[in-house]
């Protein structure tokens, strides 16, 4: 029996793991899957209509990140798309260098990535971040080497919120770059980011851009990959010549109008939102503080998604809280869902100087549009409580420990 | 302005090149794009029902194919099935050989991934198939070689529905295994066949089979592979821990609980659906003979899918036909959706013998469930009275260019 009758629902605070679909998305997508189920690929009626449907899609989207619609490459999510941008502009690109540098914290996506160009003969430096989870441009700068080609330091942090100097990391890229030169390519991952900060693919300074539908409440199954023009990339999906030869396969028009049009929905309510958020972030922070005075907050104070809360506290394990959490109706996370059932501790928490042990004592909560003071007023009701419950038990442990 | 107004709605005979997503089938994922629409890596209540979901479909699928649950991995699409199979078989067991064996009319999808395997530095022969598509499993036998890691031989045919003899491969290659041994593994690339052929894949005999939602009234964006328990695979996409570390990338619940419904439909309907479609086709086949003396059927007479006609024209441009017959509302194709731009003859044709201009003269009907005798009826007044219209175009061009 759950305790979340408590409060009569369930608290969702785990939006960076996943958000719902938006009922009006699925509205926009219901046609698609069904009578207009045309392949975009096929030559007559049906099929023309659904690839002029595509086709308005990625106009819409590239519209939105200030970006050309044949820069726009359809993916069956954003892991795909940070694989397609990693693995694609290494392999394509190897004669101009075999070098790649990607911060330390990036999503598993772009490090798994990495580790398989390490297994392929490239060189992959990780660029260290500081306590507050910040890359430093100037150090960057350093690290590029003539022979980098590639780039990789993600928008926003999924785990501790941080938001990356994405502009000043693209200025000291360019400064490296040889007149009129390609590289080092500069990658940047926005699946965090797509729903409270600004994608202008030009502001940004960014070449290849990950984006994600299953963050924005669009579908799950869907990504984009922004690719600036004479970008080369090498496709990792091979067969049909479909998205310019760069992600072989049918279409999935359905997939695709939902996220364009959760895409649209995301950067229109997104300063709106970000205000609201951010507010209600800030409140159920300070409440937090004022009742558990131990509590550590993770992630840049300032350079944060204004959804994220990301806390540590000493002596107490994140699983234990989450259970505990989960029992009364509250839904959160230790960190990455991609992770979450891994044992071993944050590769983030670690890059930004954790010990393992304060690690393991972490809890993500990530707030989102169906979020209100209401919520949060009973998880402040709730957790300070579980963490008391843990703390006695912890101590009593340590206690008994220390008498054998 | 269509003349499909003639009878009223649209033919549509192309249900090879994808199919629409069954209304029921739709209804069954509603609910997994929201309100339950957990990240099913995640810890809490939400995140373990959406992964016993998945887990549930996970054995649906199973039982029906005859495997066990761990042997299904989810994907994107059956390209992407094709990908990780034939890539990731290879890539993952080149210490026991650099030798790969595909069959000549495989899709692209395989085809493309057997020629990045010879980039890679794999050796692939290509098994020739004799006039009616059919490969020989005898002619198997005597390509296989003690290096040979894998062979991939499709189910049916796509372009000309021709149904291979895959029990009898699969013993030829059983017979080459050494005692107890794993290689060469083999593949089978079921997707134009699952919705009207069994797919025991003990009785097939196959260690890695592909599936794909949207040619069986399933949701685009979805495939899955058959994994015999130990058949070791290098993942394509790359990330977090999902599908047993073969597939990265959050789980698109309502898609794969769409896939798994629409394959249980498809499999308890396929033998009263096979007997109602053969019976159309055949008298489709019959009343196009009748009206077009000098057509060419293709595929196996016999050995063929039940809602496949695959014809060539002599002296008669595909795609002119394609084009008038949309203009009537006749959806048909000249070969795979996957090419339907290129303008190089299909692959398909020319290793079943025909000449490139006969290949240039072919057209692909493929019936489905929504297909029925008065659509066909249509076909069979409309389509001799194109052909008949082409040919003297045809002739009018031989002879003007006979007096140049």
């Amino acid at each position: 029996m759950s305790n979340s009758a408590a409060y009569g629902k369930t608290i969702y605070l785990d939006y960076a793991a996943t958000s719902p679909t938006d009922p009006e998305v699925l509205e926009k997508m219901r046609p698609y899957f069904s009578p207009q189920y045309g392949n975009p690929s096929s030559l007559y009626q049906s099929g023309r209509r659904a690839n002029r449907i595509i086709e308005l899609c990625r106009e819409d989207a590239a519209k939105i990140i200030n970006a050309s619609p044949g820069e726009i490459i359809f993916t069956g999510s954003g892991t795909e798309s940070d694989n397609l941008a990693i693995l694609g502009a290494a392999r394509a690109n190897r004669s101009a260098g075999n070098h790649v540098i990607v911060s330390a914290i990036e999503h598993k996506a772009v490090l798994e990535s990495a580790k398989e160009l390490e297994q392929e003969g490239f060189k992959v430096a990780y660029l260290p971040v500081d306590k507050s989870g910040r890359a430093d441009p100037k150090e960057l700068a350093r690290a590029i080497r003539p022979e980098t080609i590639l780039v990789s330091v993600m928008y926003a942090n999924n785990e501790i919120g941080t938001v990356e100097p994405i502009k000043e990391i693209a200025e000291a890229i360019n400064k490296k770059r040889k007149s009129g030169g390609a590289f080092p390519i500069f990658h940047t991952d926005a699946c965090q980011a797509a729903g409270y900060l600004p994608l202008d693919v030009k502001k940004l300074g960014a070449d290849l851009m990950t984006l994600n539908g299953s963050k924005i409440y669009g579908p799950k199954g869907i990504g984009a990959l922004y690719v600036k023009k004479r970008t080369k990339l090498a496709p990792i999906i091979l067969g049909g010549e479909q998205e310019s030869g760069l992600r072989a396969g049918t279409e999935s028009v359905p997939l695709i109008v939902g996220f364009a049009e959760a895409l649209r929905k995301a950067q229109e309510s997104r300063e709106e939102e970000s205000k609201r958020i951010s507010t209600l972030r800030d409140y159920f922070e300070k409440r937090l503080k004022e009742e558990i005075p131990n509590i550590l907050i993770n992630g840049d104070p300032k350079s944060r998604l204004p959804n994220n809360l990301h806390v540590s506290i000493p002596n107490i394990e994140g699983e234990s809280m989450l259970l505990l959490l989960d029992n009364y109706g509250i839904e959160a996370s230790t960190g990455s869902a991609c992770s979450a059932k891994s044992l071993s501790p944050s590769h983030v928490l670690l890059a930004i100087g954790q010990s393992p042990e304060l690690a393991h004592g972490s809890i993500r909560f990530t707030l989102g549009k169906y979020t209100s003071k209401d919520d949060l007023d009973y998880v402040i009701l709730i957790f300070p409580e579980i963490v008391r419950r843990l703390e006695s038990t912890s101590a009593l442990t340590l206690k008994s420990q220390k008498q054998k």
